[in-house]
């Protein structure tokens, strides 16, 4: 993460640079990547969707572009004093905070909330800094239990003596150092209520691990924090999904990162994480053919969109599971491992597969 | 809370009871309140949604009662299984244990969530045990932060010192001990990013309080949690909300309780609970008209239903909110008060709102 320091600076060179133009006579301009798909691929050497190198000049003299120009200066404003105060705005926030009239005019700055979002994510490629380095942060959800301490805000937090709830994890975890990881590797689920399962039979104690769930996607927050524990401290995530495309889709994003969020991949996406949600082979193995949803129109849709994806493309494992599920109709919750008893998934399934490299990466 | 002991007992005299009819050769019976609308009604003496007392027996040798009966004790013979263990399951969870055949036939004791579903809830009524007390949870979502320590599966957990992120509340808030209550109200909001806004300016700290949010309406667990805080601790409970008829009826269920769990309002629902969101004076006091989001079809609609609802009927304070609203066709977002500055809550609303008593009860 960069220190506030250097986002300040970074914010402060912006402006000085626009004021020199200014002071120059010259038309100032913002230099801003290009975010359409035209400029958004797929890196089989990094494994990331990312951005391209294509950027578009945005002029303040130039009537197609002087209201976007203004949003990205309004923004960058405003994220110097949140910086300044040591605060945090919401996307909502900062849309509320940028809803003001231009003195001597009756235009307001923002009509929308895309429009300050958009502000938000161009001031992200122009500085380099994620959103969250600006102090906007995203949505908050999850909770997390195991054996790591942290440090945040002055606090030490030990994640394994937190009762049933576990932490809460704020939407903005970049402030937060790792005090002490006694965890192998990292477990993330889609359900909060298979995570309480989990927490209930304290599997991340049995298994010397760290468990962490939202409620389907993961946020902002959640993805930094398993990238950070893979980064810096070389833990493994698993991925704990479904046997269904929606689940995939949770698990792809997380390892490839997102065309919307293409620009922060390298900052979000964990190349590394390892698929260890229900197989096709699991269904059979433990006779759960019976516990199938049968799909409706919409998931067959979904499910032949994911099988196009550049990364699953040319990957025969993948490219067999969504055969395997075509041919099936249906999908198969974690849940129905329930099936098999209370607390199958953690002390039959989950050291099982991990025990024998049972996932797909 | 009632002891898992009396709970397994409950269930237990509940077995003998039926093994009793059988062997005498007699048709068992189920004595289950009606959970319909007829059966439901506002006493305005407790200020309460409650269910009326009518009841309806089911048979075992009634064709049309038999499944019923079947999936009702079939969720009493998993409860017991689940205090035995002193494990839980959450509904869906739930749903899976009970989706197996009957041995002998082709027939399954569920086919649809539904079912197990309404099984639990009947349960409840029975035995009259809540359904955390059965051991079977709702959701988990939310977070705390505060001037309390509570106890939860041998953890002392202090509500003040867990950093940006707070606790994490769990499903199932009834096996907390309160250590220590140094707060002297709760304040419940509807969204994150405002429970963030305000825990970084460590509002608990300031006001002596406790912060509370999920994401829209209260899970089942932040509910009980509340309403223990009230009942045990005599805290008020004030609930922040947008100006809004959405807004209104996250209140209106915190405070009186709703249709759907009108046989458990006597433990969820927090009839002290005060309304501190925004009104529509507050809009005029804070210069928020140009905030207003105007109205679409759905959202007046769900105004005149409001308006409607017997426990506001009467109430002037509140029909003058509702006549206010629908003459500026609109709402109004807390986040709009960002508009007056990035502390402006945590420092002037909330202070000034509890000093003034300036809250709709």
């Amino acid at each position: 993460m960069k220190s506030r320091k250097d986002i300040d600076k970074k914010l402060e060179e912006l402006g000085k640079l626009l004021y020199k133009e200014i002071k120059e006579g010259k038309n100032p301009y913002l230099d801003v990547p290009i975010r359409s798909l035209s400029n958004v691929h797929f890196n089989p050497k990094t494994k990331l969707i990312e951005l391209g190198d294509a950027t578009s000049k945005r002029y303040f003299f130039n009537v197609a572009h002087i209201r976007k120009f203004v949003q990205t200066l309004e923004v960058a404003a405003l994220a110097k004093e949140l910086l300044n105060v040591d605060k945090h705005l919401s996307l909502r926030q900062v849309f509320y905070a940028m809803r003001k009239t231009l003195p001597g005019t009756k235009i307001d700055i923002v009509d929308e909330q895309t429009e300050s979002n958009q502000a938000v994510e161009d001031l992200e490629l122009i500085t380099g800094a994620s959103r969250e380095e600006l102090h906007i942060n995203a949505n908050k959800n999850g909770a997390a239990a195991g054996k790591i301490i942290i440090k945040d805000k002055g606090d030490i937090i030990d994640w394994s003596k937190l009762g049933s709830g576990g932490w809460a994890i704020p939407s903005n975890t970049e402030g937060i150092e790792f005090q002490k990881v006694d965890a192998k590797f990292v477990i993330y689920m889609e359900k909060a209520a298979m995570w309480e399962r989990l927490h209930e039979d304290r599997v991340w104690e049995k298994l010397k691990c760290v468990i962490i769930a939202s409620q389907g996607q993961a946020t902002r927050g959640i993805r930094r924090l398993l990238r950070r524990l893979n980064d810096e401290h070389g833990l493994p995530v698993y991925v704990l999904t479904d046997f269904d495309p929606y689940g995939w889709y949770i698990y792809s994003v997380l390892k490839f990162g997102s065309i919307a969020l293409a620009h922060i991949s390298r900052k979000l996406a964990i190349p590394e994480a390892k698929f260890l949600g229900l197989t096709a082979e699991d269904i059979k193995k433990y006779k759960l053919e019976k516990q199938k949803i049968k799909f409706k129109e919409v998931d067959l849709k979904r499910l032949s969109q994911i099988k196009e994806y550049d990364w699953f493309k040319e990957d025969k494992r993948w490219q067999r599971q969504f055969k395997l599920m075509k041919e099936m109709k249906g999908k198969v919750e974690l849940d129905a491992l329930i099936t098999r008893g209370i607390s199958f998934v953690s002390e039959k399934y989950l050291p099982e597969k991990i025990k024998n490299k049972d996932w797909i990466d």
